[in-house]
């Protein structure tokens, strides 16, 4: 056994496992948005063929999983594990969309976190010699998360400015030991952070404290900044959410500087989509790393980035009864090259 | 990289993490079974000292990793990482339970397969060299998983012969790199499987196959069969459940005898507690081996172990939805000695 530690919570891969095929999906709205062009299938049908929102969302598992198989000539049975949850009472969206591949399955409950700790989980089985190759796989749907969490969608509620806009989205990565990259270099596991936020139209602010716990612990361990990647990304912070993580760093004399981005303030556009303080749910992060930024770093816009989504832990029930929200964040640091262990590079 | 697959879906561990500390908590009716003295805390307030039935089983799993702890005498910056989930609507039995402990945490979702899954995880972080000590830790309630997935307990509604009783418990097992044992040898994850059950009123039918789906894969993959352990030991399938299993392997001409036992058949009397077809939830499984099983594994009552938790995966909107009930099995050997591999041992 060797110790891949560094520092308190990162784990540098000794063999950084390669991303081989990935894919998303999303909906009306996300084909109205600036990333439109990065989805594999844009569906203007928010039932996906289905008869329910809840059968939607697993269709929209399955069918992005299906296309990441294709996509890298692979058969189910080559995959050894999936990793996969969603927002979803008892995470109905990976059980049943996923429930027919017969592959190996670790359910994950991270809320929006999860395509990080999936990904994380995903790496760390490969990199640990478990398994060639792994899957994970995310999702969200606007629908079933207003009726859920909110209120059934028919009310037409009106919303708070703070409050954001649930993605209808999926997205899946394989990763393997072997391939043309990008590799998933480091893992940060996240903490429970609950700093006392109890306005459940106000998640950014909920998950803020937990996204710079992690980034700083990455940080930290890898004795880099933020200016030494070419991306540090949350996952639905939202625009609230994103400027007060700006503010943390800043009273650290940290500046994050424009490479600080956030996947719910990309997802859709600002100015001609009313989205208020941005996108959100698993689907939003997953939909833009499987699209838009792994795109992109095997395109060679960018080296090195960090990946990071939060989760915001909260229940409907657990509101009810008075409790704050506790937010997690789990980071990746994801390389276009091998062997880059953030020092290595600098 | 050293590939640590035996067979197709059966890891054996490199270096087998040992148990170092583990911890149970049950409620009124787990105090009157014949499981009483394995327990470490027996409640009689079925609220733990709070104002609802969800803080009482955030509250069981704060208590059981504290008492976890200090049996170890660790402090929660001595854990790597937690890995748990619970039955609650997105988990917040765990990340309200756990939050205040500053420790990594990855969240689960294997409804009652949660302490096999949490097991395996927190075993493969060790052996993978990601961690020196993880902890892993479920719960359940009655009030909390009746009132969620059935009726309001004030309701007093009828229950079917076939219906289990949840049982209002939490576990939680410490694991590290080295200790005294017993150790966990081989982990096998499960599949989804779903052969169409539709009853929520009979969750072990709909989770036997699951199950011998999984205790099929072990036995291929180690090339052992059931008589080389003392005991093959599913979560919760009750007595309907564990009747199909058996049936199940005797098909293949597989004798289970009587080293095949269930958690659920086990916490309570079925003779003088009137629990229908046995224990069911998440904290069927993690008490009786956070008690009963680790004790007597390591006062030397059995050897080596099958520990085979399944869990359903559906939820009330899905049956509602005309769906059937998906299942899972998650596997760990647990074996008081540390370099047997079955084979080895034959």
């Amino acid at each position: 056994m060797n110790d891949k530690r560094i520092g308190k919570r990162t784990i540098a891969l000794a063999h950084p496992p390669s991303v081989i095929s990935f894919a998303n999906i999303g909906g009306k709205f996300e084909g109205q948005g600036p990333l439109a062009d990065y989805f594999d299938e844009l569906s203007e049908d928010s039932f996906f063929g289905e008869k329910t929102w809840e059968k939607a969302e697993s269709a929209m598992q399955k069918k992005v999983l299906q296309r990441a198989l294709d996509q890298a000539r692979l058969k189910p049975q080559d995959l050894d594990y999936i990793f996969a949850g969603d927002l979803l009472n008892q995470c109905i969206g990976s059980s049943f969309g996923l429930r027919d591949f017969n592959i190996p399955f670790y359910g994950l409950y991270g809320a929006c976190s999860t395509m990080g700790e999936s990904l994380s989980l995903a790496a760390l089985a490969i990199d640990g010699g478990y398994a060639d190759r792994a899957a994970a796989v995310t999702s969200s749907h606007f629908c079933t998360a207003e009726r859920q969490y909110r209120m059934p969608v028919p009310y037409g509620s009106q919303r708070t400015p703070t409050a954001q806009w649930t993605a209808t989205a999926s997205g899946c990565t394989i990763l393997a030991a072997d391939g043309p990259g990008p590799y998933i270099t480091h893992v940060t596991c996240g903490k429970i952070v609950d700093k006392g936020i109890t306005d459940a139209n106000n998640m950014g602010a909920a998950m803020a404290p937990a996204a710079y716990d992690t980034l700083s612990a990455f940080f930290r361990d890898t004795k880099t900044k933020p200016g030494d990647y070419d991306l540090v990304i949350t996952g639905d912070l939202g625009e609230l959410g994103h400027a007060i993580v700006r503010d943390f760093f800043s009273r650290d004399g940290i500046q994050l500087g424009e490479n600080f981005q956030d996947c719910g303030l990309l997802l859709y556009d600002r100015q001609n989509q009313d989205m208020h303080a941005g996108a959100s749910g698993c689907g939003c992060s997953a939909s833009v790393l499987n699209g838009y930024l792994l795109t992109e770093l095997r395109r060679g816009k960018w080296k090195r980035i960090v990946f990071a989504p939060t989760g915001a832990l909260l229940s409907p029930t657990s509101s009810f009864q008075g409790e704050s929200i506790p937010g997690i964040c789990h980071a990746v640091c994801i390389s276009a090259e091998r062997k880059c262990t953030p020092q290595e590079n600098n």
